[in-house]
Protein backbone atom coordinates (compact mmCIF):
# COMPACT_ATOMS: atom_id res chain seq x y z
CA UNK A 1 0.00 0.00 0.00
CA UNK A 2 1.16 3.62 -1.29
CA UNK A 3 1.60 5.42 1.88
CA UNK A 4 -1.10 8.35 2.25
CA UNK A 5 0.12 11.62 0.44
CA UNK A 6 -3.41 13.29 0.58
CA UNK A 7 -3.59 16.77 2.19
CA UNK A 8 -7.26 15.43 2.91
CA UNK A 9 -7.34 16.41 6.63
CA UNK A 10 -10.53 14.10 8.50
CA UNK A 11 -9.39 13.98 11.91
CA UNK A 12 -6.91 15.62 14.28
CA UNK A 13 -6.03 15.75 18.05
CA UNK A 14 -5.61 18.78 19.84
CA UNK A 15 -3.61 18.54 23.50
CA UNK A 16 -4.60 22.11 25.09
CA UNK A 17 -8.22 23.65 25.00
CA UNK A 18 -7.18 26.54 25.73
CA UNK A 19 -7.44 29.88 23.25
CA UNK A 20 -5.54 28.77 20.35
CA UNK A 21 -6.42 25.09 20.77
CA UNK A 22 -9.59 25.65 21.31
CA UNK A 23 -10.51 28.25 18.39
CA UNK A 24 -8.54 25.64 16.35
CA UNK A 25 -10.76 22.61 17.38
CA UNK A 26 -13.59 25.25 16.86
CA UNK A 27 -12.35 26.15 12.95
CA UNK A 28 -11.65 22.72 12.00
CA UNK A 29 -14.87 21.02 13.72
CA UNK A 30 -16.92 23.88 11.50
CA UNK A 31 -15.28 22.54 8.12
CA UNK A 32 -16.23 18.90 9.15
CA UNK A 33 -12.53 17.40 10.43
CA UNK A 34 -13.30 15.16 14.10
CA UNK A 35 -11.20 16.57 16.85
CA UNK A 36 -10.26 14.08 19.69
CA UNK A 37 -9.06 16.56 22.46
CA UNK A 38 -7.24 16.95 25.87
CA UNK A 39 -6.52 19.18 28.85
CA UNK A 40 -5.11 19.21 31.90
CA UNK A 41 -8.33 21.17 32.90
CA UNK A 42 -11.45 18.92 32.74
CA UNK A 43 -14.08 21.16 32.87
CA UNK A 44 -12.15 23.02 29.20
CA UNK A 45 -12.39 19.37 27.26
CA UNK A 46 -16.41 18.69 28.93
CA UNK A 47 -16.85 21.97 27.80
CA UNK A 48 -15.88 21.66 24.34
CA UNK A 49 -17.50 18.06 24.03
CA UNK A 50 -20.84 19.38 25.23
CA UNK A 51 -20.66 22.07 22.49
CA UNK A 52 -20.06 19.17 19.93
CA UNK A 53 -16.68 20.56 18.65
CA UNK A 54 -14.29 18.22 20.40
CA UNK A 55 -16.11 14.21 19.87
CA UNK A 56 -13.59 12.06 21.77
CA UNK A 57 -11.00 12.00 24.60
CA UNK A 58 -7.58 11.78 23.20
CA UNK A 59 -6.38 8.70 25.08
CA UNK A 60 -5.82 5.17 24.97
CA UNK A 61 -9.41 4.28 23.46
CA UNK A 62 -9.54 7.22 20.79
CA UNK A 63 -9.30 6.67 17.13
CA UNK A 64 -6.32 7.23 15.10
CA UNK A 65 -5.84 10.73 13.44
CA UNK A 66 -3.96 12.37 10.66
CA UNK A 67 -2.65 15.06 12.40
CA UNK A 68 -1.62 15.96 16.43
CA UNK A 69 -1.42 19.81 17.57
CA UNK A 70 0.11 20.35 20.74
CA UNK A 71 -1.11 23.34 21.82
CA UNK A 72 -0.21 24.28 25.55
CA UNK A 73 2.40 26.64 27.17
CA UNK A 74 6.29 26.24 25.57
CA UNK A 75 8.12 24.87 28.23
CA UNK A 76 5.23 22.37 28.73
CA UNK A 77 5.34 21.15 25.38
CA UNK A 78 7.71 18.60 24.84
CA UNK A 79 6.28 16.35 27.52
CA UNK A 80 2.87 17.11 26.42
CA UNK A 81 4.04 15.61 23.32
CA UNK A 82 5.75 12.52 23.86
CA UNK A 83 2.66 11.65 25.99
CA UNK A 84 0.19 12.49 23.21
CA UNK A 85 2.47 10.78 20.63
CA UNK A 86 1.20 7.15 22.05
CA UNK A 87 -2.32 8.02 21.82
CA UNK A 88 -1.64 9.44 18.19
CA UNK A 89 0.87 7.06 16.53
CA UNK A 90 0.15 6.80 13.54
CA UNK A 91 -0.71 11.01 12.70
CA UNK A 92 1.02 12.01 9.62
CA UNK A 93 1.41 15.78 10.49
CA UNK A 94 2.75 16.14 13.99
CA UNK A 95 2.77 20.18 15.03
CA UNK A 96 2.18 22.44 18.01
CA UNK A 97 1.28 26.16 18.00
CA UNK A 98 3.92 27.97 20.25
CA UNK A 99 5.41 31.48 20.08
CA UNK A 100 8.75 29.68 20.17
CA UNK A 101 10.10 27.58 17.68
CA UNK A 102 13.81 26.37 18.44
CA UNK A 103 12.97 24.00 21.46
CA UNK A 104 10.04 22.17 20.21
CA UNK A 105 11.42 21.39 16.67
CA UNK A 106 14.51 19.98 18.80
CA UNK A 107 12.33 18.25 21.09
CA UNK A 108 11.01 16.53 18.25
CA UNK A 109 13.94 15.78 16.45
CA UNK A 110 14.98 13.92 19.99
CA UNK A 111 11.94 12.16 20.00
CA UNK A 112 12.67 10.78 16.58
CA UNK A 113 9.70 12.05 14.65
CA UNK A 114 11.24 14.92 13.07
CA UNK A 115 10.27 13.50 9.57
CA UNK A 116 6.33 14.24 10.73
CA UNK A 117 7.04 17.07 12.78
CA UNK A 118 6.49 21.18 11.53
CA UNK A 119 6.74 23.52 14.07
CA UNK A 120 3.79 25.94 13.99
CA UNK A 121 3.40 29.43 15.66
CA UNK A 122 0.10 31.29 14.58
CA UNK A 123 0.08 35.27 15.03
CA UNK A 124 -3.50 35.16 16.83
CA UNK A 125 -4.12 35.73 19.98
CA UNK A 126 -5.36 37.70 22.93
CA UNK A 127 -5.02 38.73 26.75
CA UNK A 128 -7.54 36.76 27.22
CA UNK A 129 -6.73 32.71 27.99
CA UNK A 130 -8.98 29.32 28.28
CA UNK A 131 -11.45 27.47 26.50
CA UNK A 132 -14.16 30.33 27.50
CA UNK A 133 -11.75 32.49 25.27
CA UNK A 134 -11.65 30.60 22.46
CA UNK A 135 -13.55 31.74 18.93
CA UNK A 136 -14.37 31.00 16.11
CA UNK A 137 -12.37 32.78 13.18
CA UNK A 138 -9.33 33.27 15.78
CA UNK A 139 -6.77 32.80 13.07
CA UNK A 140 -8.98 34.13 10.06
CA UNK A 141 -6.25 36.05 7.93
CA UNK A 142 -3.48 35.76 10.61
CA UNK A 143 -0.22 35.07 9.41
CA UNK A 144 1.41 31.64 10.72
CA UNK A 145 5.02 30.91 10.65
CA UNK A 146 6.29 27.23 9.65
CA UNK A 147 9.26 25.74 10.87
CA UNK A 148 10.89 22.25 9.96
CA UNK A 149 12.78 19.87 11.83
CA UNK A 150 16.35 18.96 10.00
CA UNK A 151 14.50 16.21 8.36
CA UNK A 152 10.94 17.23 7.88
CA UNK A 153 9.27 15.51 4.91
CA UNK A 154 7.83 17.67 1.97
CA UNK A 155 4.17 15.67 2.89
CA UNK A 156 4.36 16.84 6.41
CA UNK A 157 5.46 20.06 5.05
CA UNK A 158 2.24 20.19 3.09
CA UNK A 159 -0.14 18.81 5.46
CA UNK A 160 0.73 21.58 7.88
CA UNK A 161 0.10 24.29 5.18
CA UNK A 162 -3.09 22.37 4.40
CA UNK A 163 -4.40 22.60 8.15
CA UNK A 164 -3.81 26.29 9.18
CA UNK A 165 -5.03 27.09 5.77
CA UNK A 166 -8.20 24.98 6.64
CA UNK A 167 -8.44 27.17 9.58
CA UNK A 168 -8.09 30.46 7.93
CA UNK A 169 -4.71 31.07 8.07
CA UNK A 170 -2.17 32.05 5.81
CA UNK A 171 1.10 29.70 6.15
CA UNK A 172 4.75 31.25 6.15
CA UNK A 173 8.04 28.82 6.24
CA UNK A 174 10.20 30.32 8.45
CA UNK A 175 13.80 28.69 10.09
CA UNK A 176 13.03 28.04 13.68
CA UNK A 177 16.42 30.11 14.60
CA UNK A 178 15.01 32.78 12.48
CA UNK A 179 11.72 32.98 13.94
CA UNK A 180 12.73 33.07 17.43
CA UNK A 181 15.28 35.62 17.20
CA UNK A 182 13.02 38.03 15.12
CA UNK A 183 10.12 36.92 17.29
CA UNK A 184 12.17 38.36 20.50
CA UNK A 185 11.98 41.53 18.92
CA UNK A 186 8.27 41.52 17.54
CA UNK A 187 6.72 39.82 19.90
CA UNK A 188 8.34 39.14 23.43
CA UNK A 189 10.13 42.66 23.59
CA UNK A 190 6.65 44.69 23.22
CA UNK A 191 5.15 42.02 25.93
CA UNK A 192 7.79 42.64 28.52
CA UNK A 193 7.77 46.25 28.00
CA UNK A 194 4.25 46.15 28.36
CA UNK A 195 4.75 44.64 31.34
CA UNK A 196 7.39 46.42 32.74
CA UNK A 197 5.70 49.69 32.62
CA UNK A 198 2.42 48.71 34.41
CA UNK A 199 5.01 46.99 37.15
CA UNK A 200 6.63 50.48 37.33
CA UNK A 201 3.16 52.26 37.83
CA UNK A 202 1.70 49.60 39.86
CA UNK A 203 4.78 50.39 41.89
CA UNK A 204 3.65 53.66 42.32
CA UNK A 205 0.02 53.60 43.08
CA UNK A 206 -1.59 54.81 39.58
CA UNK A 207 -4.45 52.52 38.60
CA UNK A 208 -5.05 51.76 34.39
CA UNK A 209 -7.78 53.80 34.73
CA UNK A 210 -5.86 57.32 35.26
CA UNK A 211 -3.90 56.41 32.18
CA UNK A 212 -6.01 58.71 28.58
CA UNK A 213 -6.24 56.11 25.67
CA UNK A 214 -2.63 56.28 24.88
CA UNK A 215 -1.11 54.92 28.02
CA UNK A 216 -3.81 52.10 28.17
CA UNK A 217 -2.76 51.52 24.63
CA UNK A 218 0.89 51.02 26.08
CA UNK A 219 -0.01 48.60 28.50
CA UNK A 220 -2.88 47.13 27.13
CA UNK A 221 -0.29 43.73 26.66
CA UNK A 222 0.64 43.66 30.30
CA UNK A 223 -2.77 41.44 30.49
CA UNK A 224 -1.38 38.39 28.61
CA UNK A 225 -1.56 34.94 30.35
CA UNK A 226 0.93 34.60 33.01
CA UNK A 227 2.29 31.46 32.51
CA UNK A 228 2.58 31.81 29.06
CA UNK A 229 4.64 34.59 28.58
CA UNK A 230 6.70 33.07 31.59
CA UNK A 231 7.47 30.28 29.67
CA UNK A 232 8.05 31.94 25.99
CA UNK A 233 10.59 34.54 27.78
CA UNK A 234 12.46 31.53 29.99
CA UNK A 235 12.33 29.52 26.72
CA UNK A 236 13.77 32.35 24.57
CA UNK A 237 15.76 33.69 26.88
CA UNK A 238 19.06 33.90 25.15
CA UNK A 239 17.19 36.23 22.33
CA UNK A 240 15.19 38.22 24.73
CA UNK A 241 17.65 39.45 26.45
CA UNK A 242 19.98 41.53 24.00
CA UNK A 243 16.21 43.31 23.00
CA UNK A 244 15.35 44.08 26.56
CA UNK A 245 19.06 45.64 26.82
CA UNK A 246 18.50 47.51 23.56
CA UNK A 247 15.07 48.92 25.14
CA UNK A 248 16.61 49.34 28.09
CA UNK A 249 19.53 51.74 26.85
CA UNK A 250 17.00 53.62 24.63
CA UNK A 251 15.64 54.62 27.86
CA UNK A 252 18.35 55.68 29.54
CA UNK A 253 19.83 57.50 26.93
CA UNK A 254 15.89 58.95 27.18
CA UNK A 255 16.23 59.99 30.97
CA UNK A 256 19.84 61.39 30.46
CA UNK A 257 18.78 63.79 27.39
CA UNK A 258 15.84 64.78 29.84
CA UNK A 259 18.02 64.92 32.84
CA UNK A 260 20.52 67.15 31.38
CA UNK A 261 18.41 69.62 29.37
CA UNK A 262 19.62 68.23 25.73
CA UNK A 263 16.98 69.06 23.85
CA UNK A 264 18.59 68.48 20.69
CA UNK A 265 19.77 64.92 21.55
CA UNK A 266 16.22 64.38 23.17
CA UNK A 267 14.34 65.36 19.59
CA UNK A 268 17.11 63.36 18.02
CA UNK A 269 15.78 59.91 20.11
CA UNK A 270 12.13 60.67 19.72
CA UNK A 271 12.64 61.48 16.15
CA UNK A 272 13.78 58.25 15.82
CA UNK A 273 11.19 56.73 17.11
CA UNK A 274 8.59 58.90 15.31
CA UNK A 275 10.08 58.03 12.21
CA UNK A 276 9.64 54.43 12.62
CA UNK A 277 6.22 54.59 13.32
CA UNK A 278 5.41 56.39 10.48
CA UNK A 279 2.24 57.42 11.31
CA UNK A 280 -0.12 55.24 10.49
CA UNK A 281 -1.92 54.55 13.56
CA UNK B 1 -19.51 100.26 37.28
CA UNK B 2 -19.46 96.58 38.77
CA UNK B 3 -16.85 93.98 37.68
CA UNK B 4 -18.40 91.79 35.03
CA UNK B 5 -19.14 88.77 37.11
CA UNK B 6 -20.91 86.43 34.25
CA UNK B 7 -19.85 83.40 33.03
CA UNK B 8 -21.05 84.17 29.42
CA UNK B 9 -18.32 83.86 27.64
CA UNK B 10 -18.90 85.60 23.97
CA UNK B 11 -15.54 85.78 22.79
CA UNK B 12 -11.98 84.20 22.70
CA UNK B 13 -8.51 84.64 21.67
CA UNK B 14 -7.16 81.44 21.18
CA UNK B 15 -2.81 81.77 20.34
CA UNK B 16 -2.07 77.87 18.52
CA UNK B 17 -4.76 76.83 16.16
CA UNK B 18 -3.20 73.23 16.00
CA UNK B 19 -4.76 69.97 17.09
CA UNK B 20 -5.85 71.85 20.68
CA UNK B 21 -5.88 75.02 19.91
CA UNK B 22 -7.76 74.45 16.75
CA UNK B 23 -10.17 72.21 18.03
CA UNK B 24 -11.21 74.60 21.01
CA UNK B 25 -12.11 77.07 18.54
CA UNK B 26 -14.46 74.52 16.60
CA UNK B 27 -16.26 73.66 19.38
CA UNK B 28 -16.75 77.57 20.64
CA UNK B 29 -17.85 78.45 17.03
CA UNK B 30 -20.14 75.99 16.65
CA UNK B 31 -21.61 77.61 20.10
CA UNK B 32 -22.01 80.76 19.19
CA UNK B 33 -18.41 82.21 20.89
CA UNK B 34 -16.31 84.60 18.74
CA UNK B 35 -13.34 83.74 17.67
CA UNK B 36 -9.38 85.75 17.07
CA UNK B 37 -6.88 83.65 16.44
CA UNK B 38 -3.59 84.06 15.66
CA UNK B 39 -0.97 80.71 14.84
CA UNK B 40 3.15 81.03 13.53
CA UNK B 41 2.04 79.32 10.92
CA UNK B 42 -0.09 81.56 8.89
CA UNK B 43 -1.66 78.99 6.49
CA UNK B 44 -3.41 77.51 9.81
CA UNK B 45 -5.04 80.82 10.76
CA UNK B 46 -6.27 81.11 7.31
CA UNK B 47 -7.47 77.87 6.29
CA UNK B 48 -9.82 78.68 10.13
CA UNK B 49 -10.41 82.16 8.85
CA UNK B 50 -11.57 80.58 5.74
CA UNK B 51 -13.59 77.74 7.28
CA UNK B 52 -15.55 80.45 9.18
CA UNK B 53 -13.96 79.28 12.58
CA UNK B 54 -11.47 82.55 13.30
CA UNK B 55 -13.00 86.04 12.53
CA UNK B 56 -10.08 87.54 13.07
CA UNK B 57 -6.30 87.74 13.35
CA UNK B 58 -5.55 88.48 17.20
CA UNK B 59 -3.14 91.57 17.34
CA UNK B 60 -3.25 95.16 17.55
CA UNK B 61 -6.53 96.15 15.68
CA UNK B 62 -8.92 92.62 16.87
CA UNK B 63 -11.91 93.20 19.37
CA UNK B 64 -11.72 92.90 23.25
CA UNK B 65 -11.93 89.23 24.41
CA UNK B 66 -13.48 87.54 27.41
CA UNK B 67 -10.79 84.92 27.70
CA UNK B 68 -7.39 84.19 26.66
CA UNK B 69 -6.54 80.61 25.72
CA UNK B 70 -2.63 79.73 24.86
CA UNK B 71 -2.36 76.62 23.07
CA UNK B 72 1.24 76.64 21.38
CA UNK B 73 4.09 73.74 22.83
CA UNK B 74 4.53 74.44 26.84
CA UNK B 75 7.93 76.19 26.40
CA UNK B 76 6.79 78.25 24.15
CA UNK B 77 3.60 79.42 26.54
CA UNK B 78 5.09 81.69 28.08
CA UNK B 79 6.88 83.95 25.67
CA UNK B 80 3.79 83.61 23.86
CA UNK B 81 0.80 84.80 26.45
CA UNK B 82 3.31 87.75 27.30
CA UNK B 83 2.81 88.75 23.28
CA UNK B 84 -0.60 88.22 23.59
CA UNK B 85 -1.58 89.53 26.26
CA UNK B 86 -0.83 93.34 25.11
CA UNK B 87 -4.11 92.37 22.84
CA UNK B 88 -6.22 90.33 24.95
CA UNK B 89 -5.74 92.85 28.10
CA UNK B 90 -9.30 92.88 29.02
CA UNK B 91 -9.48 89.49 29.38
CA UNK B 92 -11.47 87.93 32.39
CA UNK B 93 -10.15 84.75 31.87
CA UNK B 94 -6.61 83.86 30.87
CA UNK B 95 -5.56 80.20 30.46
CA UNK B 96 -3.47 78.07 28.51
CA UNK B 97 -3.82 73.86 27.37
CA UNK B 98 -0.36 72.41 27.97
CA UNK B 99 0.48 68.91 29.42
CA UNK B 100 2.38 70.39 32.34
CA UNK B 101 0.89 73.26 34.52
CA UNK B 102 3.64 74.46 37.54
CA UNK B 103 5.75 76.35 34.86
CA UNK B 104 2.91 78.32 33.02
CA UNK B 105 1.31 78.82 36.77
CA UNK B 106 4.73 80.17 37.77
CA UNK B 107 4.84 82.38 34.53
CA UNK B 108 1.71 84.06 35.42
CA UNK B 109 2.10 84.97 38.86
CA UNK B 110 5.63 86.09 37.27
CA UNK B 111 3.70 88.73 34.98
CA UNK B 112 1.29 89.72 37.52
CA UNK B 113 -1.65 87.95 36.15
CA UNK B 114 -1.94 85.32 38.35
CA UNK B 115 -5.87 86.83 39.78
CA UNK B 116 -6.88 85.98 36.19
CA UNK B 117 -5.22 83.11 35.18
CA UNK B 118 -5.91 79.31 35.39
CA UNK B 119 -4.04 76.56 33.84
CA UNK B 120 -5.57 74.68 31.81
CA UNK B 121 -4.96 70.57 30.32
CA UNK B 122 -7.02 68.87 28.54
CA UNK B 123 -6.60 64.88 28.52
CA UNK B 124 -7.71 64.75 24.60
CA UNK B 125 -5.01 64.35 21.87
CA UNK B 126 -3.74 62.79 18.92
CA UNK B 127 -0.59 61.38 17.35
CA UNK B 128 -1.47 63.87 14.62
CA UNK B 129 -1.04 67.78 15.06
CA UNK B 130 -1.80 70.65 13.45
CA UNK B 131 -4.68 72.51 11.56
CA UNK B 132 -6.21 69.92 9.61
CA UNK B 133 -6.20 67.05 12.89
CA UNK B 134 -8.04 70.05 14.73
CA UNK B 135 -11.97 68.86 15.10
CA UNK B 136 -14.94 69.16 17.01
CA UNK B 137 -15.84 67.02 19.70
CA UNK B 138 -12.39 66.16 20.59
CA UNK B 139 -13.06 67.24 24.03
CA UNK B 140 -16.23 65.35 24.03
CA UNK B 141 -16.44 63.75 27.79
CA UNK B 142 -12.58 64.27 28.06
CA UNK B 143 -11.26 65.38 32.01
CA UNK B 144 -9.58 69.05 31.93
CA UNK B 145 -7.33 69.65 34.85
CA UNK B 146 -7.64 73.26 35.99
CA UNK B 147 -4.48 74.48 38.14
CA UNK B 148 -5.33 77.77 39.71
CA UNK B 149 -1.96 79.89 41.04
CA UNK B 150 -1.66 81.33 44.10
CA UNK B 151 -4.17 84.26 44.05
CA UNK B 152 -6.51 83.09 41.28
CA UNK B 153 -9.71 84.71 41.92
CA UNK B 154 -12.96 82.45 42.12
CA UNK B 155 -14.70 84.17 39.26
CA UNK B 156 -11.49 82.96 37.18
CA UNK B 157 -12.08 79.82 37.71
CA UNK B 158 -15.83 79.92 37.56
CA UNK B 159 -15.05 81.07 33.91
CA UNK B 160 -12.11 78.48 33.55
CA UNK B 161 -15.39 75.58 34.28
CA UNK B 162 -17.21 77.24 31.93
CA UNK B 163 -14.97 77.84 29.01
CA UNK B 164 -13.92 74.03 28.90
CA UNK B 165 -18.02 73.09 29.87
CA UNK B 166 -18.99 75.15 26.43
CA UNK B 167 -16.37 72.87 24.58
CA UNK B 168 -17.88 69.79 26.18
CA UNK B 169 -14.82 69.14 28.76
CA UNK B 170 -15.29 67.31 32.02
CA UNK B 171 -12.99 70.12 34.35
CA UNK B 172 -11.97 68.70 37.49
CA UNK B 173 -9.35 71.34 39.84
CA UNK B 174 -6.07 69.99 40.59
CA UNK B 175 -2.73 71.71 41.98
CA UNK B 176 0.00 72.35 39.69
CA UNK B 177 2.52 70.61 41.75
CA UNK B 178 0.12 67.22 41.70
CA UNK B 179 -1.22 67.21 38.29
CA UNK B 180 2.99 67.53 37.03
CA UNK B 181 3.67 64.42 39.10
CA UNK B 182 0.82 62.70 38.57
CA UNK B 183 1.17 62.97 34.54
CA UNK B 184 4.62 62.23 34.55
CA UNK B 185 3.03 58.58 35.43
CA UNK B 186 -0.15 58.67 34.07
CA UNK B 187 0.71 60.36 30.59
CA UNK B 188 4.90 61.11 29.96
CA UNK B 189 6.31 57.92 31.51
CA UNK B 190 3.99 55.62 28.81
CA UNK B 191 4.86 58.28 26.19
CA UNK B 192 8.16 57.60 26.36
CA UNK B 193 7.93 54.26 27.31
CA UNK B 194 6.36 53.77 23.86
CA UNK B 195 8.96 55.96 21.79
CA UNK B 196 12.22 54.23 23.58
CA UNK B 197 10.68 50.49 22.30
CA UNK B 198 10.13 52.29 18.61
CA UNK B 199 13.63 53.35 18.91
CA UNK B 200 14.85 50.09 19.98
CA UNK B 201 12.79 48.51 17.27
CA UNK B 202 14.28 51.07 14.32
CA UNK B 203 17.94 50.23 15.99
CA UNK B 204 17.19 46.64 14.93
CA UNK B 205 15.83 47.30 11.38
CA UNK B 206 12.72 45.24 12.55
CA UNK B 207 9.31 47.52 10.68
CA UNK B 208 6.33 48.46 12.50
CA UNK B 209 4.01 46.10 9.87
CA UNK B 210 6.39 43.18 11.42
CA UNK B 211 4.72 43.53 14.96
CA UNK B 212 1.17 42.05 16.20
CA UNK B 213 -1.64 43.92 17.26
CA UNK B 214 -0.18 43.96 20.87
CA UNK B 215 2.90 45.40 19.49
CA UNK B 216 1.30 48.04 17.58
CA UNK B 217 -0.72 49.19 20.39
CA UNK B 218 2.38 49.22 22.38
CA UNK B 219 3.94 51.38 20.35
CA UNK B 220 1.47 53.58 18.78
CA UNK B 221 2.52 56.47 20.88
CA UNK B 222 5.72 56.90 19.43
CA UNK B 223 4.13 58.59 16.24
CA UNK B 224 3.32 61.66 18.41
CA UNK B 225 3.99 65.33 17.99
CA UNK B 226 8.01 65.45 18.24
CA UNK B 227 8.16 68.93 19.59
CA UNK B 228 5.52 68.95 21.52
CA UNK B 229 6.68 65.75 23.72
CA UNK B 230 10.52 67.05 23.57
CA UNK B 231 9.06 70.23 25.55
CA UNK B 232 6.66 68.25 27.64
CA UNK B 233 9.71 66.27 28.72
CA UNK B 234 12.15 68.73 29.36
CA UNK B 235 9.26 71.19 31.62
CA UNK B 236 8.70 68.14 33.52
CA UNK B 237 12.19 66.99 34.06
CA UNK B 238 12.19 66.75 37.71
CA UNK B 239 8.76 64.49 37.99
CA UNK B 240 9.63 62.72 34.79
CA UNK B 241 13.32 61.39 35.49
CA UNK B 242 12.35 59.28 38.44
CA UNK B 243 9.26 57.71 36.69
CA UNK B 244 11.96 56.37 33.79
CA UNK B 245 13.55 54.89 36.10
CA UNK B 246 11.18 52.62 37.72
CA UNK B 247 10.53 51.61 34.18
CA UNK B 248 14.04 50.76 33.73
CA UNK B 249 14.43 49.29 36.31
CA UNK B 250 11.66 46.95 36.24
CA UNK B 251 13.06 45.95 32.18
CA UNK B 252 16.08 45.11 34.08
CA UNK B 253 14.62 43.15 37.30
CA UNK B 254 12.72 41.17 34.04
CA UNK B 255 15.91 41.02 32.14
CA UNK B 256 17.66 39.18 34.93
CA UNK B 257 15.10 36.99 35.98
CA UNK B 258 15.21 35.65 32.52
CA UNK B 259 18.65 35.76 31.96
CA UNK B 260 19.31 33.18 35.40
CA UNK B 261 16.17 31.63 34.54
CA UNK B 262 14.35 32.69 37.87
CA UNK B 263 10.91 31.38 37.02
CA UNK B 264 9.35 32.14 40.38
CA UNK B 265 11.07 35.67 40.18
CA UNK B 266 9.97 36.34 36.50
CA UNK B 267 6.07 34.75 37.71
CA UNK B 268 6.06 37.36 40.60
CA UNK B 269 7.15 40.45 38.18
CA UNK B 270 4.19 39.48 35.53
CA UNK B 271 2.19 39.03 38.07
CA UNK B 272 2.13 42.23 39.42
CA UNK B 273 1.84 43.94 35.80
CA UNK B 274 -1.19 41.80 34.78
CA UNK B 275 -2.93 42.48 38.74
CA UNK B 276 -2.77 45.94 37.60
CA UNK B 277 -4.19 45.27 34.68
CA UNK B 278 -6.98 43.73 36.25
CA UNK B 279 -8.41 42.48 32.40
CA UNK B 280 -10.30 45.42 31.56
CA UNK B 281 -8.93 45.28 27.87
Amino acid sequence: MEPDQSTDIRSVAIVGLGLIGGSLARDLAARGVRVAGWDQDVAAFQAANAAGIVHQLLGPESDPVDALVIAVPVRAAPLMLRRALQYAAGARLITDAGSTKRSIVHAAETMGIGARFVGSHPLAGDHRSGWDASRTGLFDGARVFLSPTASTEPGAMRLAHALWTLAGARPEEMDADAHDQRLAWTSHLPQLVSSALAAALAGQGIARGELGPGGRDVTRLAGSSLGMWTDIALDNADAIVPALQAAEARLRDIRYAIANGDDARLRDLLADAREWHGGDG
